[in-house]
């Protein structure tokens, strides 16, 4: 948690994080030793104001950060659970995390907020607890993984799976560790979360410590070396199995299925007041989809808003210093506190 | 070769391959058994009429499939070359096929065309060779390989380095295959070469041979048994070592750098007729990075035509069933060969 909850109890944000995110958020990261993943919007006087709100957050079941997940033990045969650990979803996620709000004696939060994976905890919470928060703020997300999600995820799991350390999913019993599959999973995620325009800015052709090409193998460009990087770091600080067990809950998210196809029906018991935030360059939940769930939202009267915000940071810019995205959210959520 | 060698010997088009290409460019491919992969395009009375025109196509250098590459023998030593094969460019592979003309006695070319990896080659010929084709057609291509192609390609060759089985290059010799790698690199690819529209209206969420989720890693979604079936029929076909040199050409690809950073004078002394086709739905090769290549020749004054076809098969289109691809290239190529 960050901040504090007041005698009210009426200040709360539940905050959701993403596939490889953990409860971190803000300040160090005490496994990393890097900034939290969302330090640039939570914090004091940032757009979620811990000095004003009460922020809280959970590493998701099937995580390895905190929360129960295939790293851990069987509590009956003391062994690595591995992939006996049963499959998860976007819905176990928040029925586990639902327990803090009676941890904490909140009886409604004010918010509940998250970006990519945790924007669909988010619509999966106040679907499962219409009551349970005033605010809902879903952030580069989707309602149902699309195709192409589906084939990214089902790329890095069978990256990892393609490893032969990864031994059927009992790698820790065998002292090994699948961590070229993680490393090359983690590389095409980081793909993804870029867009084609920002990379190109940012990276371009540009050479990696050298004058003019090695004609080799070796990284010759940046982009390359940046990635090798991304996914030399993550194997450090994230679990396989549990890379598996969580995308494969991304996938299995369809909310308006368990609605027998109609996606209002999941927000019609709900008077929270929805603010939905998007970004031009995210190619991995685009505009279309963030909008699919506001059309949702509107078409039975409910209370919300929308913004696409116009970054060529792509799918990463919920996380990065964004000042219109950082801006929007923070009045967004000091006026509708104020409105109480 | 496909048609006839007219007696003026000025019908000849060569065509250039992509990545995974071969010269099987029509008809039923030896190897796999199923229709050479421009059948759409290539035949008789079809887009590049082989009762009119004699189509040229070999196997690039590099390649495994009747050229020479890594999976070839050192002459010397008589071992496998492996990763002693040295690294190759878009450059060495037109300047071999270049000896071709001479093996036809072809002193002009009618045409010179390709999509993707073959359009760089287009691209490449005209420019060492500006004498040699009367018309110039690349398709879904790029004169410079952008920050995020480069990453893809990188993503393949690490998921191919990451296979135990690699042997650092020295898999033949050991009796292994990085097959697990190179299915990963060949299904990251095939993500690549589709749309998320075409994705999402071919697969979207259907499910593989089941009523229900499995709550398993098993292939749950149709997407993900379509990713894991191309993986696996590619590896029978292809050799690792290839994926990683003929990858490695197309990221070192830089036409404009060749002449200083002006791309204009990579055509300045050609005054062939140029045709430049994209595609809407192309991300990898987008419209604009086409586009770039039609302002570089404009800019001096040289003979330029220029389509963007309008589809959702993305990158793919060029190797498809897509009518108004199909019927323009027809069109310019017919009229241009009755203009002479």
């Amino acid at each position: 948690t960050y901040g504090s909850l007041n005698s009210q109890k009426d200040n709360a944000i539940l905050v959701f994080h993403a596939l490889t995110g953990d409860q971190y958020v803000s300040g160090t990261n005490p496994v990393t030793k890097k900034d939290g993943w969302w330090s640039y919007a939570v914090g004091p006087s940032k757009a979620i104001d811990t000095n004003k709100y009460f922020v809280i957050c959970a590493n998701v079941i099937g995580g390895c950060m905190g929360s129960f997940g295939p790293s851990d033990l069987d509590p009956e045969s003391g062994n690595i659970l591995g992939t006996n650990f049963p499959v998860i979803t976007i819905n176990d996620m928040v029925n586990a995390q639902y327990n803090l709000l009676d941890h904490f004696g909140i009886d409604k939060l004010f918010s509940v907020a998250g970006g990519s994976m945790g924007g669909m905890q988010v619509l999966q919470f106040i679907s499962n607890f219409p009551d349970k928060s005033r605010t809902v703020i879903p952030i580069a997300t989707t309602s149902s993984h699309s195709a192409q999600n589906i084939a990214l995820n089902e790329l890095g799991r069978q990256a990892i799976m393609a490893d032969s350390n990864w031994k059927d999913g009992d790698y820790s019993s065998n002292n090994s560790n699948p961590s070229k599959g993680l490393a090359v999973a983690r590389m095409a995620a980081h793909i993804t979360y870029l867009s084609k325009k920002g990379l190109q800015e940012k990276f371009g052709r540009k050479l990696q410590e050298r004058e003019d090409l090695k004609f080799g193998f070796d990284a010759d460009f940046q982009i390359e070396s940046y990635l090798r990087y991304q996914g030399s770091v993550f194997v450090d600080r994230f679990d396989a199995n549990s890379y598996l067990y969580i995308t494969r809950a991304m996938d299995y998210f369809d909310l308006a299925k368990q609605f027998n196809g109609n996606l209002s029906d999941a927000f019609k018991l709900t008077k929270a007041k929805f603010f939905i935030i998007s970004f031009t360059s995210d190619w991995l939940y685009p505009t279309q989809e963030n909008k699919d769930i506001v059309i949702a939202l509107n078409s039975i009267g409910a209370d919300v808003g929308f913004v696409e915000i116009e970054t060529d940071k792509g799918h990463d810019s919920f996380l990065l210093e964004v000042p219109d995205f950082l801006n929007t959210l923070k009045n967004f959520l000091d006026k509708s506190y104020e409105e109480h």
